[in-house]
């Protein structure tokens, strides 16, 4: 149950991630595989970086098709139904949401299981939900908006951090991850409605 | 005898991309090591980003001197006689599709090789080919080109398949090794030549 | 005494790294996450790639609070006492070159002790001493400073380079450590002061 739920998560946030690498690369006048390296990288960057830290190789989003054919479902699906991408701009919002929260929450998570320690699992946690959000914008050239806009990473950090607790006071895991990807959702949705932002450090 | 063929293709490919990469680095007002630097990092930047996902480490383009070798031999050559660059824009091109043939059939040997899925392999395939390039345009601040232009990355996707079918189906490598490579030559050089695109999906 | 000397050293280097992103990025209207995201890879991103290379996963920067709390440090103090930054731009780029020096030292040093080959030494002790600050330009979306300006990475490989001949003659590591990050940041700081520049190839 707590697999069918984690799955379930991951490909809700895969498919979320992918439609806004799309979005985002729609407008560069990239070709088709350009959009779709984009789209999978968002997806999966995060993923990819935290297992190469930690030696879980080959990553396990190029080790079957179901990240693949994920984000090509977001690609035909978005390049199709344009009409329906201004419509779902909410939709896809919220989605993002549960996968910051989904992704920071089993990011820490697989960590610990491969004995990583609190810090790894933390660090690693963050890069998992943002990771691919900042490759999406290297690759397309721009200044990572995750940087600079309201609350995101820091969402993620407090997801992986309900997670590491949670193991550290053996807590169960089912409802740790409930918990940590819930209220990483709730952070980042009030932090977006309410325009919520960390304070900046503009060049004084 | 596959071995001394595949050392031949891998060394032109090599230096054709450090060639590129010398190309593209000299209008940046880099200093020589920045150019040194730009030219390995196309050459073998995609080898290395495929042996990390393998965790075939120390990744083979830093484990020993042949691949700085060969790019130094590019830096040299392309410093010292401009003229001939200008001249040699073709056999340049020719060149680069020898290597992104080249580096998609072979990417997805070694994969195969050290007992990857078959999605791996052709993942990894189309990165070894087209990872260099894409770091470039990275460390050079500036739109991926690969993402944009004439077939390329398609190119690399239909040899590294190709590999991966040869291999299932049993057949000799040294024959899958040339069709491969051979075909992703051709429809880089036929795309390039009549203009072929991928289709583009600019902000509609 | 080696260890003292190198933590020492390591937690100087990683400071003025750390300080080296937080003022790159204070321009850059990032918020406290990314401020400090960008101070972090700047000093550790060299060693990550090392260490990612070197199938020492995970890498030692993430493993431990040590460097987590080092960059923090440097963030708060460059944040809580602005003023203090301006007068301090010298002592902060004598801190770097010591960084620059150790860094490329100690990269070298630890290749060899995980049997690493000569070339990969060299390598990746330069990777660790400059990648921090190429990933910190990649990720602020601007050219590699490294790659333009005064003789930076060409003083890490000096400093690689005689770390690997000292180990290739069996000379006492104590010793050749001290000496070749002796002379990386007697070469970097000369260099600074009399604007000494490898050759450029612009456009011509």
């Amino acid at each position: 149950m707590n697999n069918l739920l984690l799955l379930a998560l991951d490909v809700l946030g895969t498919f979320a991630f992918a439609l806004s690498g799309v979005i985002a690369a729609k407008n560069r006048n990239l070709d088709l595989f350009g959009v779709f390296f984009i789209a999978f990288i968002t997806a999966c960057g995060g993923g990819i970086i935290r297992d190469l830290c930690l030696g879980a190789t080959p990553p396990v989003s190029i080790a079957s098709w179901r990240y693949l054919f994920v984000t090509w479902v977001a690609v035909f699906f978005s390049l199709r139904f344009k009409f329906w991408i201004k419509k779902l701009a909410y939709p896809i919002f919220l989605f993002d949401a549960v996968g910051l929260g989904t992704f920071a929450v089993t990011g820490a998570e697989k960590v610990l299981h491969y004995g990583g320690a609190y810090e790894t699992a933390i660090i690693l946690g963050v890069i998992t939900a943002v990771g691919g959000g900042l490759l999406r914008d290297v690759f397309l050239n721009r200044p990572p908006i995750i940087l600079e806009k309201e609350i995101y990473a820091s969402a993620a950090l407090v997801g992986a951090c309900i997670m590491v607790a949670g193991n550290y006071f053996g807590l169960q895991e089912f409802v740790v991850t409930l918990v940590g990807a819930g209220v990483t959702f709730l952070i980042r949705y009030f932090s977006y409605r309410y325009k919520w932002n960390l304070p900046r450090f503009m060049g004084d």
